[in-house]
């Protein structure tokens, strides 16, 4: 069994990015430059935020975190988005979500000029990535699909099943894994709560994609051996003998899951790592797009 | 056995179309209009646009065609289809596709107004597609859904397996019967070119979509009892014994098939007739969004 490690790949990642960024401002005088936008004060928000800042700093990109009050009016919030759309300074930004309910986060996301929306939320984005054009590919499947190429696991032919239909994972994941591109070519079966048996359609899976959100769902006897697993999961579940009060499940019961995969990602330090990874290589693309 | 008659059900959304358009005239004095550009003097593509137009005149629409000449310019067709997004009086547009190869296809895709684009190609309409939200579905993947709704054929929980992935037709397919939507909630496998074990596949389908365009690719073996079958493909195979020289076959090895199946589409008159009528009822719609 091989650890798909998104802790080392990220880190790995990062330091391509850096060595970049460094050879972008040494030649051309350029630094990329994200801007996040987090309205509100969820603790758990700004945690993320916080750690795509400073990500930024790391790699040598320019970061410029604007922290606007709980009260934010819409029109107030799309204001900021269209200084932001204009200011030549920024290469991309991201509206951090959950947005407080007073504000439409679809009218927000049509807002984001296409070309800095680093998150791939937007839906020309994601039409574009439907359609197998170049595009920026939201954070989380495109760090799967960077997993999967790092540890060289053939998609190609393969049977690979999803659980569950999410716009952010399951549902781009099914869409680019059949795709004609290198880590593709996969036959893809999309499953979700509708699905009746599932047990006989995760036993086919050469791999298997969990982002459902039900912690250790995903059991030993629902998979085949030298199945690869990707579990995107990840959900806090109490536990009185930890520091924190909690520890962190995936979707999948890793320790008997993991006696039969030849890959599977550990939770947490699997896919969780990678997104923040992949929105600076994002980034890093709408700054050489500029140019 | 039920043949799923698009010829029939064509008809029937068509003759919908006609009420509420004259409706719509009557009350509002407005009348739904579509434009069509075509360039150059392939006689399949004049087929098919004269036929939509005379759709349109049939159902109360005014029409419009454009005939711009072989060797016009990309830059020409740009400022054609400029005109035409800020004309007030075009409800919505199509551009005859396949184009002159002067011309890059994407890059005219991309220059349709999104709220004109009633053919749903543009990437902001395949994104929203595939967000499930409120847009154009592109005529063909639209006339599917409609017939299954109109002959009540169960999708909910149902193993779905669309074969081909192309842009046109399965993609798209895969990824609205897995939404959740009154059509859709199915757990879906998408298959193509590099699928191993197809046949393996094919015998635990519910509901077949086949859209390859190999004729007669599918066959009785390779399908359960009671399947319900959705015959894209439309080839035309030599014949002496017509009078045309040839005839017209689908994906489906339709006599065989049939024998097995609960409902299927005949070809010709299945999905064929019905992507003209969905093309009226998305012009309908961007007629009744402009109010």
């Amino acid at each position: 069994m091989i650890l798909l490690d998104g802790k080392k790949t990220s880190a790995d990642i990062k330091e391509e990015i850096a060595l970049e960024v460094a050879e972008l401002r040494r030649r051309k005088d350029i630094t990329p430059h994200l801007a996040a936008v987090i309205v509100g004060s969820d603790g758990a928000s700004i945690t993320y935020v916080n750690a795509k800042v400073k990500a930024c700093e790391r790699v040598g990109f320019e970061s410029s975190l604007i922290r606007l009050p709980e009260d934010t009016s819409e029109e107030e919030l799309l204001n900021e988005i269209s200084i932001l759309n204009v200011d030549n300074d920024i290469d991309g930004f991201i509206v951090q979500l959950p947005l407080p309910k007073h504000i439409d986060e679809q009218k927000i996301i049509m807002a984001i000029d296409p070309e800095k929306d680093v998150d791939g939320f937007h839906p020309t984005n994601v039409g574009k990535m439907a359609l197998n054009l170049p595009t920026f590919i939201s954070a989380t499947p495109f760090g799967i699909l960077e997993l999967l190429d790092r540890y060289n696991v053939e998609t190609s032919g393969k049977h690979v099943v999803v659980i569950g239909r999410s716009h952010i994972v399951g549902s781009p994941m099914s869409i680019l894994l059949a795709q004609k591109r290198k880590i593709g070519n996969a036959t893809v079966t999309l499953t979700h709560s509708r699905t009746k048996n599932l047990k006989e359609i995760t036993l086919q899976a050469d791999i298997i994609i969990a982002a459902i959100g039900i912690p250790e769902f995903l059991k030993a006897d629902m998979v085949k051996d030298e199945v690869t697993i990707i579990d995107v999961g990840i959900t806090r579940v109490p536990d009185s003998r930890k520091k924190s009060g909690y520890r962190l499940l995936g979707d999948v019961a890793f320790e008997e899951v993991s006696k039969k995969a030849a890959f599977i990602t550990p939770v947490p330090g699997g896919v969780g790592p990678m997104t923040i990874a992949m929105l600076l290589k994002n980034t890093l693309l709408a700054c050489k797009n500029k140019i």
